[in-house]
């Protein structure tokens, strides 16, 4: 009943996350009070996993648990904002009490190691699902929209690309089980993605536009460029791809680098005086940042290949990965 | 894909609700940026309708709309707050653009009326179930809390109880076409629920704690009591109890009042000498409040019956709403 939920709640949620001096009132309440500083906008965002959608069924409870926080910190990481707190909506098929230890212990790690706090949240019975609310804040008026970009800027990317979608596809072929270091480094891509929360921040004042890798680069950056009004040509022979996915994947990797999805790396633009910037800012968070191409007026993303030719007909629906609503035809899963 | 879910939230969603003037950035980029107002503290809470817990399958899109976000606001009007923006996480099985049409027609005249901006969220695929985010404002300090109760104080709730219960009892039961005038207000108060934000707004300097009926008045006020650190005797004979209700199911009316939940009436406590500010606020706003009883040191919540007998074994656990999470037995289910 409700108190059983109530007690649950206790367990495994209440005092979650860091401790932050900005929440008066946390869980146990109607609501939550919090204190937003003077000189600070609000940041708020949502996601949901759904099972079969956004995950596996039976996939690990502390991927998930990590997973819920880490899409909704890459939300927050793309608007240059400071995560602070958050809420939780989790519904459970059962109550599996090993399931709940490592669900809410790997969402108090990130939580508590990028400092958000968990304020409230609640549970339910039903169909596995878990959705995130997550409130940053920034400085006034320097958030980091999709719609500041110009012709003449640069289109950057942090890290590396479709390594996410690689351990994915692992995961789904039933290659789970192969331990090869770079087939696990491909798994954790998918399974532990790791938000770039400094990275946003420091791209204040530097980036001209930013989004994150959620549904691949192309769409993604297609979604930045109309944002816009601005167009772009990307060097295909410029995509960070690892070691790893060229290993396990080969002449797909690019493929996988531009409609993959799930990277939650940053795709941002930047004036070109910015490179030495930029160049700095990698070394000193110690996160590779690739120049991919630039902007000019018109609209719409232009691929290059290696051989000059413009690639044109790309599809990116072709590469949306599994669940995603709705797909065209189950051909458009296979490879 | 990812494009057709970006052109639903398009239709249905972009630019519904309220405008408000301190939405710096609303649906569209990865997060919104919002103004919180000097010296107001920002007050968040998050509920989810899953289909099967808490609506039936078939359930009208309208009332979904509605009840998704009143539970929400139900919360905010407990703490005494301002709702101001929400944020939706919407999973539904495939697209039926009647049933989105319907939903979100319902969602933005609430949202209107309440001045709500919907400010974010996302679709997805999967087993039918709403989550909203709502935030909202409320001065600094001023926060009605479940923990403020002493003894010596009243304790009070508003509006009429037992209804909603009542209304989806006749739903579930096959009555859904009982056309008596009293069965339509039943089936309304549960489909479409009222909360009480202008009274919740009223109530701060008046009430010393406040909670929302949506388990049920016994567990409700029980928790109350338990935050407080107090304990309450109830006059059963005192209970709310419309017309419709005492009409549609006699004897059981007192029990549903006390068990049912989905009211979302406020419950709430005052100190004697606020009895005329009360009687006020309530001609005031034109909402019933009554006063349930007084507040003595010690912990639990007793009932009194008319008879001056005191009701030990009352067991909320029996009158659990459908669905809630987890029941003990089938039998509890029954009348």
């Amino acid at each position: 009943v409700a108190e059983l939920e109530q007690r649950l709640i206790e367990r495994y949620f209440t005092g979650r996350g860091a401790r932050r001096g900005d929440v008066a009132l946390g869980i146990g309440d109607d609501a939550a009070v919090l204190d937003v500083r003077r000189g600070a906008q609000l940041i708020v965002t949502t996601d949901a996993l759904i099972e079969g959608v956004h995950f596996i069924a039976g996939a690990p409870p502390r991927s998930l648990g990590h997973r819920a926080l880490a899409v909704n910190l890459s939300d927050i990481a793309a608007m240059g904002a400071e995560p602070a707190w958050m809420l939780l909506a989790l519904v459970l098929p059962r109550i599996d009490h090993g399931w709940l230890r490592d669900f809410s212990g790997a969402l108090d790690r990130l939580a508590r190691r990028e400092r958000v706090a968990l304020v409230g949240g609640n549970l339910s019975r039903g169909p596995l699902s878990i959705t995130i609310t997550l409130a940053g804040v920034v400085e006034r008026g320097q958030a980091l929209r999709r719609d500041g970009a110009r012709a003449g800027d640069e289109l950057y990317c942090s890290g590396t690309l479709g390594e996410a979608a690689a351990g994915l596809e692992l995961l789904r072929t039933g290659r789970r089980h192969v331990t090869s270091a770079a087939a696990r480094r491909l798994r954790r891509r998918f399974e532990y993605p790791e938000p770039r929360v400094a990275l946003g921040r420091a791209l204040r004042g530097i980036a001209s536009a930013c989004i994150d890798v959620s549904d691949g680069l192309y769409v993604d950056a297609s979604r930045l460029l109309h944002a816009s009004g601005v167009a772009a040509e990307l060097e295909l022979q410029a995509l960070p791809l690892s070691q790893a996915l060229r290993q396990q994947f080969g002449a797909l990797a690019p493929r996988l680098a531009l409609a993959g999805g799930e990277d939650y790396e940053l795709c941002f633009t930047a004036p070109r005086r910015q490179r030495a910037a930029l160049a700095r800012l990698s070394r000193r968070l110690g996160v590779p940042i690739t120049r991919l191409g630039t902007l000019y007026r018109g609209a719409g993303l232009r691929l290059h290949s290696a051989d000059g030719k413009s690639v044109t007909q790309f599809s990116a629906a072709l590469f949306d990965h599994f669940g995603h609503w709705p797909r065209a035809s189950a051909r458009g899963r296979q490879r």
